[in-house]
């Protein structure tokens, strides 16, 4: 019976595409609540939706803990099993989806930590990460490329700070309201490196023009380091597999060829 | 006759050339429409271009199914081949290509019904596929990578909608008329991601700042990886051809030529 | 006499340096110009050093007619031979570089001509491009790609055409005076694809937004594909010198191993 | 001793940490510093703070010095060896970090060069490059690529200076306060081909806006090429370091087993 359970959770693929949809819908939910409108014609609809999620999600969570001793994956007794699910990733996010709503009737919170409790409904969308094998390719593209990923971020950081840092003291004179401190000017450098660059705050003065067009040129190493690391990976990745297709051999002992 | 007829139709350069131009002027024409003082000055000669453009297309189009059981690559007998060229693709873009014209003649529309007609007009640029054999590389790159390219979309999507629905929390106290919904935020969240930034829409809050220097980082990736995907295809493309083209070799030995 | 006149301008490398230095000092003068404050204290030397750099140049370019004989890479008599040379690019490229100083002494002009004359100096930079050798890779490169590249440029012109008439009609009932026509909605299209977006244009209307992402995001594959097309053709460059160095043969009629 | 001090400054782990962290710790106080709220409250710790690390950073550099007669990798007697540390990068980035505070004790300084040499301690930031092993990456890559990167840089900068000069002839009448002189239309060009788009000025004519987007298109090609040459280096690093990983075969015939 609980292996029964273990094993629709798992591998049924109604129930999985019943919660998978269920996830989504409640993320759409979130997003609709924003719409005063909505909110206001719909809003009953959509609470009796959050309390029908969230008893789904509680029976989910519970059926886990229940049959986390049947996971022949993972080592120990059934307590240690269970244990185990609970502060694993996918335990802990299964968790905090449900608690936002239970906390507020046992505790007395007052409304701004009931409001971000609310908005932590949002994290539920990490629940798709269970059911998206797919993923797994980017995932693991990036897993390979992270030493040099992050080399290149660190790097980035460094010129991040050193402009926005620099900047500040450049234009701080002339705009001292829009340069106000140097985290105004990270906010600027960060616009300017990603390109995005909103125009809500720039420079104005010669040398802190030249500094900005040092920085934006930096701006497209910041994308093509990335870039060229990931298509590299992505390079390997199609030649590993080209070459597993076949490589022909000769011995060099015998002299016999053969595909390898 | 009617063979002939319908290898003019898709094999005589003159024809296509001819359809081919057609089809351009008709969209540099709709283009024309919307400046005044060409609507004013010539806007009687673009009807008339329009009528003739439709009276060609109808003959086009009527020809097509007349000549469908002509196409060998289709099976079925005649009647079936003409009902599967005017359910194909390019069957239904030709429909819709003189469809808008004919249907104010025969129903009471009213007037923004039929400037949606008149905008339909520009689906005719669709009609360029059937001729732009060299689209194929495009195509068929983006084809090998579909998979690939939909699991990077997909997680996009959920990196947008998470940015903007925690946005629209984070920032909508402070700018209520900016951050209205969160429609208002996947707005701003596309713009920040692709780095375009127009700057109508940015956080101002420090919190809000912070998260938008995340999205517009998470925006890098977002270039990143479907270059790197694309950039693969093309480079396993030029190895596989280059594969193909084998290595003349001559022996120093025995001066045996053979290929490598 | 001739002959060595003739390796002087093209092989010398002092006289090379020095007109390929008074070309970038040429171009910075004209950038100078439009200084106010410097072309009013030193307007008068830089009229100098025009008249200066268009005598140079006026010589360089009749000695250059006179010595085209000597080019052995031209085939043709004396006479073909100039004539060859001073329809050539670079002929050309010399005679507008100083035929915008001497046609207002001989021809009645009127003011806006002359001040275009005047820009058409800027064209002398072009005349870097006899001496840069190093500037072939990026042409062998493009050209290499040129195929490929313009196929890509061709859709992404289609989907500009596409994307910004259907803005045209979407948004000019909201803001008139922004989408005054097709051409202010191109201007919006191209600063939308190439990720550039200044702010000074962009849809308001909840369709025209709509509309806006899903060409924000075309952008994307606007820079991407050829991002991805160049990377292969440099992937392709560098692994045929690799595939030079050495590859291993064995010869299947001898056996004999050997080094290609 | 002064070997054991030497070996300590260089190889243990304990020292290297700390001065790494002082080196972060001084680039965050000189950002601290630009909080006006901060400044007050904390601005005497952020003062004793500067004189500890000046302090440290001084026993540090004349320990060096001191010990640079140690380091077996340079040549000369212990005179030369000290002299060439001071004036290596290093040395002279070390001097730098420490200089800008004691000047004002000796030299009457006016207040501009004062908040100069304060900025300067930004400088040492660049401390960090001695301890980062893994910043070497990034950098082979680039070296590798100099030569193909400068010639884009360098054909870019053609491109930048063209476009813009070629702009502020065309813009200057329509906007004389934004196009002011050919300085202007070169932070508009250079914000355009790195596509970061602050908005802050654009052309407005027809002809400018022609230009400005050739130039938008530009830009593509401007992080295209790099991106590619780039992409190009990791893969050729990935495929060599795939190559030196030679395979293991066995021979299906004789069972020898051997590497390829």
């Amino acid at each position: 019976m609980k292996k029964r359970i273990f094993i629709l959770l798992n591998q049924n693929r109604f129930i999985i595409e019943f919660i998978y949809m269920l996830i989504i819908l409640n993320v759409i939910a979130l997003m609709l609540e924003s719409f005063v409108s909505i909110q206001e014609q719909y809003g009953v609809y959509l609470h009796y939706f959050e309390i029908f999620s969230v008893v789904v999600f509680t029976i989910e969570y519970f059926l886990r803990i229940w049959t986390a001793d049947c996971d022949e994956l993972i080592k120990g007794n059934s307590f240690v099993k269970r244990i185990k699910f609970i502060f694993s990733t996918y335990g802990l996010i299964d968790l905090i989806a449900i608690l936002p709503f239970y906390l507020p009737m046992f505790l007395a919170l007052d409304m701004r930590i009931i409001r971000i409790l609310r908005l932590m409904r949002l994290l539920r969308i990490f629940k798709l990460g269970r059911y998206s094998k797919s993923m797994k390719l980017i995932g693991s593209v990036l897993k390979e490329t992270r030493s040099d990923l992050t080399v290149t971020m660190f790097t980035c950081l460094i010129l991040i700070i050193f402009s926005s840092t620099l900047m500040y003291y450049i234009e701080h004179a002339a705009q001292p309201d829009k340069f106000r401190n140097v985290g105004y000017s990270i906010w600027w450098s960060v616009a300017t490196v990603t390109t995005v660059g909103y125009g809500d705050i720039y420079p104005i003065t010669p040398l802190g023009k030249l500094l900005g067009a040092f920085t934006a040129l930096i701006g497209i190493g910041f994308v093509a380091l990335p870039t060229g690391i990931i298509s590299s990976a992505f390079v390997a990745r199609a030649s590993k597999k080209h070459l597993k297709a076949k490589t022909k051999c000769v011995c060099p002992k015998c002299g016999h060829h053969f595909h390898m």
